[in-house]
């Protein structure tokens, strides 16, 4: 992990609404069960929109963040757009952090 | 730890070179043993600077943010502050993110 890939993730974690988002994702069926579409998808971007309580642009702003610094990826379905966690890059970024600190 | 002032601490870690300093305090006899003042005093400013390769006003405004983030104490001795790790703070930060991510 180079530097600037670290510092992109560290940023994108600045935010505590990015936070949220992040640790929802990890438990979708605790904080995402009454999704309509297949969890396996991941969890709808008008679902995690509703949760914030945020406007679409906002949030649409925040997933795009954790998504560039690695931390979710996004799969079409049809005319949405589901969200998942990358627990391999959570947890390689806490690695890092644990060993640069 | 609220929200704002983990906020601050990640801020704070967005910078290489903040993580670089923090991480040199962890083990200032490792990297700073020929500094003339007692290490237990903590690292002098200067040497700091002078690690770094950067001026003594960048390197200064590097430290207070680490300073305001809780990571890092300052001490004056003389004319000369010295600087050092709080392990403490580091340590609460990184279970912080464990938890929250």
């Amino acid at each position: 992990m180079s530097n600037n890939e670290l510092d992109e993730m560290i940023k994108a974690l600045s935010h505590p609404i990015r936070r949220d988002i992040l640790n929802w994702l990890k438990q979708p069926d605790l904080y995402f069960a009454d999704q309509e579409h297949p969890l396996s998808f991941g969890v709808c971007a008008g679902k995690i929109d509703q949760k914030t309580g945020l406007s679409q642009s906002t949030v649409s702003n925040h997933l795009a963040i954790l998504q560039r610094a690695g931390f979710i990826s996004s799969k079409k379905v049809g005319q949405w757009n589901f969200f998942s966690r990358n627990e391999a890059a959570v947890q390689a970024f806490l690695e890092q952090m644990q060993q640069q600190l």
